[in-house]
């Protein structure tokens, strides 16, 4: 018992197989996949409280849009996870890789090429980084097996869930989170789908909807590419995985700070236990390790995920400030109007999400200080010390690529960033309406 | 002696009352409700020390203004404190509630059915905000008697407070500080109503003042309902509760903020008394022991009232960049003139006082160090060494929302945020007015 | 041996005198004060190190502006400073408190009942500020001979100094600063009187230059007062002070900030002796109390000018704002414009020195450390551990009232503060000059 | 074993030349100087891992361009470094310091004489600040020998480099950034060179195309001396050391800070050989010792450059304004363009460089703390403690003059601000241009 030692799950065979076994694995594997999953047993409702049984679902639903393409993600047990180049979901992420870097090329092209516009340059930056998320997530998957190992090592080192309810609460809360930002993601790319509809409708230029709507909505390929109905579908299911992809890495972030603040929080729940009680220095010093386990963890998985987190903050930063920006325009039909709102909202929404989830992992691990400040004069020992030193010291959080850390200063910050960036424009647009009829000038008393 | 371990002091009966009992007491009460209060014996002049008796006049105060409905608030034992939904205060401030409520949907539904206009933008947030605050202060209320019986008994693990003076200064102190700060705010809505009636009378479309007072002020009632003098007076009514909610949570900051500065005053008070000396390990773990509950009081008094902290200081900025952006606007009359101004700097020393009385708490909370470090090279053990960890490394201090903690740095910053927003105003006032007559212009040594 | 405690040095005398022998003593020393100073001897050239003895110069200076009227200042023993009100000094400088204090209000009224004007707000700033530190440096000598008995002895449980040499360089130091500063200062006073003149000769609206000079200067005195020769120069006198008071407060600050981070550097030098060497814990401990010792002089100085530092920094950086302001605007002659800018090079670099000055004594108490940290394994012991802890943790510092801590970071701070205003000006101003010859157009490479 | 304590390597002479020795000496060691490089044998390539001996070769470049005239600079030890006036390099550099000083007076002058002009400022603050540099680097060269010697010194006293390769990776790693970082600085200025001549060929004034060239460069200078074909080439060459001295100021802070945390990179690679392990309280204590003998040279070498870091910072952040603001300037033709996004595009990305590289010395002192966490609780001892304090209380970072440490947050800071002006001039460019047609805009979903 002690601190926790990876063994690399993941022994690869000693003797590499010739290109036509790998073909032959490669055929079978492509066929395999689209086998029917088997009805759900009994076993698959007992949970044992580890994260990666937690996180099966959110994975799977990422692998539907071509994200994360790891094998063996259903299996209960992380061991089976592997990652290959040549399984189906690979090949399927590669494909949609492909059409993305298709799409993301065109538009810079488009926007490097005329004169500078901003929306372009919004455009393009979209692209591109969904293409540069994908890659991340695709490093990512190469690392999840081992990833996966060594966080299963750490949930069995933390003290044990008595009942299946306890081992239940993280899926639940995952699966209930997941939901939410998916359902509200979804409405809202289906209310810009009206909207834009409802306005490519009123350009009476071209006659059929689905080639109006087409080439209003990718001016960036058909000024170049002629247009074909089946092109247009194609380029709009792109469309659809990067709208998916935008809202997967705020949801991904936030399902890895729930895991590990959960982790946390198994620990503290067991450490308040023993509140204002004497405790021998064993304890203290066991609890110590474990702690310290779960704070090598978030390293771990802050090393792997930093870039996310910074593509996450600086992707949801950049496109608030976009709309703030153009929150001042005035917009043509209602429905853009609502959709306007709608997405504004949602956007400030997802990214306080993530912030707020985030620091949830800094507060926690800052807890286990209430516990040790209340431990009696002759229980106080050594490794108690230590403990409290480590807790008071160190700041254990998910960092922007190691730049910041996400804690909730983090979130007062981004706040008030916004509010101010949004006074400032209030207040030129102010300006300009000031003169109003004095006698319906309302007094502030009044209000 | 040790750690204050908190025995519920509500126990509640274990059989629950029929409709017909609960509908006999709810009338008994509403009728016990406005029983005059006896004259004052010997017994209130003489003083405990405990916050509970020092707040009681507050709280009164507040009950008359529809908040905190708590009853047995003016009894000297916390233990009579009783929350029920029947209580007359309850069915008041519950009206209230309601009636606030509807100039709060009338005011939103003005703003928002209309085209953008930033003044009605403020009356909705004014009385938003104003119903959040009932609503706050309402859960409070239930929590309240918990929580001071738990004040109760720290405030009896203090040092004990010796001649009748030293227990009656805090009493003392609250009852002046909330004097002043309600007179201010008094006089500022009388001139509020001054300017506004002189200002409606200039306005002949409305021949009764009453009516044109009450229409120019309340026109998002009266846009959509039929005016009658006795709806006139019902919306002004309300319209004064909600003045008075608006002080009256600054009012409730200052004043716990001075009861927990208080608390650690007097455990500083007697420190101060062996500074220099050599003590026993013993006594420095009893004094840890009484400044970890006072620490321990802080942050439950946070737990329960830092919704409330974020609402003053967010509110009060709010309003204090309102009318730094009207400061440019010309007033109509010279009465609007005194008026603005007047509420202006009450808004910002309201503000101000908020941060700096909050910010008393955390400089208290640091003061012990000063007699830790001074104690002699043989009198210093583990608990004095324990003692001066927690003081430097802890921030024990009010916070809003747990965002950021009420120090003195804050006033720093909101001040120094104040006078930067002023600066740009003036600059942009400036240009304007740069073209002045050379020869008058002063030169900066002639001040 | 030990932690310096304060025997009050002022034993006031028991039987209070009656108003007669008060009379004559006043009158007495009213005569007594002009005196010839007798001729320096020896003993004067001889130096004991103590800071009162340092600082004598500069008061004596002061003294002769009306500020700081301590009795025994040129007394070699700080025990014979003495603060009646009824000295020649203390009627002198009540004198011209209330000469100031009349510019003060005329040039408030002046402001407040003509219509806004930004430089009439800045003359009745001017004359506001240097009479409220007229006040606070009338408080200060009130308290300053206390001050001065317990920095002498803080001064005399120090190291020793050896040579004379080393007793003097403090008082040099002194010396050439403030002889620096007051140069600088009073040709900047003697340029702007020769701008003024040279501007208001070129208003031929008045023929007599004194009168064409006064008036001009001290509008908000001449337009409600006739003007006379005698009044002009006698305002001329006040203003004067003025000037005097506003550099004197930013020398002040900054000769106390020598004197403090002196004493810091009296013990590191003597820690820097037993660098690397194994020490006894006897030593660690006495070396410990005099640092402790300089700590609470350093808190018990700032709790006496505290106010006096908030008010140079915030006065400085308010005419800094105000002269940048006005750097864009054009000036109406050459003198105008080396006036200007002489004037602005000089403000900046006194608020810098202020700064600096005052950081230093925040630099110098961190130094110990460096000795700290080199203890070999087996000199660490307790008392060393105590002396690392304290330096690392706490943060000595003269402050802002408490509000900010006058460290190295301030510095950078408020220098990136002007620079930002600056830039912002320049941008806008840039603007307007865009529009150039692109061929006469220069490029960054060819520099 | 223990401190290093340092024994100045250069004792000098006793007995001290006359004027006719040192004439001798002089001309003996200018003729010296030129002569041929024996070709490298088999001892240049066997590395023994000192940070002297990988700096090498970047010196010896920048003694090429007349900057850190030290003599002994590819000697293997650092003993045979000598400073002295007399030596031709320092003669070379004299010549150039002169040559600079000239260009930068007559640029100051023709500023300061003419009426204020942007790019004329940006002129000369460019050969300012190289003269200033260059005095910066005479000082340091001076100073240089004895730094190497210390460096070596603790060099030696690290964990011992076994193989050939780890000896080299210093020197590889910095001879590789140091070509990186010259070959862009060089084809930023080819590329000036090609824009200014494309355009000076458009201004057809002048015939002569290298007269044409120079004149419009170089303006400032033959504004007041008439031109000749020499005294262009010369002005030529000064103006290409200057272009080499700036980005070698962000070179030389780079490649020091590459040295400085190699040096704990190797203490690091030892500790984690050790992690989780139970050692003796002596092998502590002697890490402890290496770990502070690297602090010491970090804050040494500090004293010695943190004003260069400081002119490599200012300046960087100074042009990048500069550039930004001239970022919205429409260019005259396409190889401006170019050039003026490939510039932008060098400055950002050099700037980043220089903090990034020296904000990794701060990371890498910080690492020990990830070893001192897992020490198993038997291994705890006195000298571990002092250890994980002191890597957990100091800073050890390169400063800018003492004012800001080059850590992370820094570059994240400095990154912020880059990125919020960029936006402010983009907000403003942007109201100019929202009038597009409605029909062509792009709704932000369809991106």
């Amino acid at each position: 018992m002690g601190f926790v030692t990876l063994d690399n799950p993941e022994a690869k065979p000693l003797i590499r197989p010739n290109w036509l076994t790998w073909l032959k694995r490669r055929g079978r594997s492509c066929l395999r996949w689209p086998k029917a999953q088997r009805r759900a047993g009994r076993d698959d409702w007992i949970f044992n409280g580890t994260f990666h049984e937690a996180v099966r679902g959110v994975l799977t639903m990422a692998q539907l849009f071509s994200i994360m393409p790891v094998a063996g993600i259903l299996a209960k047990d992380p061991r089976k996870l592997r990652f290959t180049w040549t399984s189906g979901r690979a090949v399927y992420a590669l494909f949609c890789a492909v059409g993305i870097g298709f799409l993301c090329t065109m538009s810079v092209f488009f926007f490097a090429s005329k004169r500078f516009h901003f929306q372009k340059m919004v455009t393009a930056f979209f692209y591109t980084y969904n293409l540069y998320a994908m890659y991340r997530f695709g490093r990512l998957a190469q690392r999840w097996p081992a990833l996966m190992a060594r966080w299963t090592q750490v949930d069995e080192s933390l003290p044990v869930q008595r009942d299946m309810f306890e081992r239940a609460v993280l899926a639940h809360r995952i699966k209930l989170c997941s939901i939410l930002v998916m359902t509200l993601s979804l409405s809202e790319h289906l209310l810009s789908i009206v909207a834009a509809v409802h306005y490519s409708n009123n350009c009476p230029a071209v006659h059929d909807p689905y080639e109006a709507f087409f080439k209003s909505n990718f001016a960036f390929v058909y000024y170049y590419f002629a247009y074909s109905t089946l092109r247009g579908f194609l380029t709009k299911f792109f469309n659809v995985i990067c709208n998916f992809i935008w809202s997967y890495v705020d949801l991904f972030v936030i399902v890895l700070s729930m895991g590990l603040s959960h982790s946390f929080r198994r620990i503290n729940a067991y450490l308040f236990l023993h509140k204002r009680e004497k405790m021998s220095e064993q304890f203290w010093g066991e609890q110590r390790q474990k702690y310290r386990n779960v704070c090598d963890l978030v390293t771990t998985v802050d090393d792997h995920i930093s870039g996310i987190t910074m593509l996450s903050i600086s992707n949801n930063l950049f496109f608030i400030c976009v709309q703030i920006l153009n929150s001042l325009n005035s917009r043509p039909t209602f429905v853009h109007t609502v959709y306007f709102w709608f997405n504004l909202i949602i956007l400030i929404g997802r990214t306080l999400a993530v912030a707020m989830f985030a620091a949830e992992v800094n507060d926690e691990s800052k807890r286990p200080i209430e516990v040790l400040r209340t431990i009696p004069r002759d229980g106080w020992c050594l490794e108690a010390k230590r403990f409290a030193e480590e807790v008071t010291t160190d700041t254990i959080a998910l960092t922007g690529l190691k730049f910041f850390s996400m804690t909730r200063k983090l979130v007062l910050n981004v706040t008030g960033a916004i509010i101010t960036y949004e006074l400032v424009l209030i207040q030129f647009h102010k300006d300009e309406a000031s003169d109003v009829d004095l006698c319906k000038l309302k007094r502030m008393d009044t209000l």
